[in-house]
């Protein structure tokens, strides 16, 4: 990754707190809450994981890398962690959280001032094995838009019931 | 469609520009001018074909159902105006034109003030026959959500060749 790379992620990290405010804050609860089928996640849920990965993932494990290398793997990722915390929190709440969290993530990103060759850093994945500090800020970045790709399947799908025959030109409802 | 679906739609569609506005304005152009291939589209692109949609598509639909229910067929929408339109303007442009004609077109829907069963009128679709109302206000919808999925997607495929072994955990990668 060019230093290029990195300010284009970072481009990317700090709006998302933003761009996922303005899809669903004050939306209908049928729509925040809706889900795919059993076992999938609605876009509530989705913002709990934003949080917990926010928490024990991303600027954890880069500083992982930059204190240990490759020496110290990562903490395992918990995939289900934000089905304990919803419960207790509402949207809105979650959004507010989400935004702190990662608004503090970026500045200490940006305050490591990584140049080329430090994101070159290894560091070992406990399941994937030796990546680098440039991969996981790119796996950052993809992840969130992964994420708001998954929040719009799961809303524009609420309406798979409703759009007759034009079901047949939205690939989305598929 | 009840009219709490009408409010729920309107939900949706009213913050679609300030979505598309925090996802993409100012971002680098290797993102916003990304594809997924020859034929493909970029988020640039998109946003010119939402706003030829907007032109041409939906609220002109909602009158001419309104007006002639289906005795006058929907003109055909043309699916490539946008590349000839995006020449000439610029992203930031683009977002701009998108805004102020969601604004318009919301608040015609808004004034029409639709009860249930107006929203029941049939329509004439060119290719797909008879449709309602109702089914057209849950298409646009929908046909947001589809769009700003399509372009998180492009812009996470970015990041393909940038995440290394992670590429394993990114469904969006595909």
């Amino acid at each position: 990754m060019s230093v290029p790379l990195l300010d284009e992620c970072l481009s990317v990290l700090t709006r998302t707190p933003a761009v996922l405010d303005v899809l669903l804050r004050d939306l209908p609860e049928v729509l925040t809450t809706a889900t795919e089928g059993p076992g999938t996640w609605s876009p509530s849920v989705v913002i709990g994981h934003l949080i917990h990965a926010e928490k024990t993932d991303w600027m954890p494990r880069m500083t992982i890398i930059m204190e240990h290398g490759a020496r110290r793997a990562f903490d395992p990722f918990d995939h289900e962690a934000q089905f304990r915390q919803r419960e207790v929190r509402s949207l809105p709440a979650l959004l507010d959280e989400f935004k702190d969290l990662r608004h503090e993530s970026v500045g200490r990103l940006r305050a490591m001032d990584l140049t080329a060759e430090q994101l070159e850093t290894n560091g070992m994945h406990p399941a994937l094995g030796l990546v680098t500090a440039r991969q996981l800020v790119a796996t950052w970045t993809s992840h969130d838009l992964g994420h708001i790709l998954q929040i719009s399947r799961v809303m524009a799908k609420r309406y798979k019931s409703e759009v007759g025959p034009w079901v047949a030109y939205q690939t989305v409802m598929k």
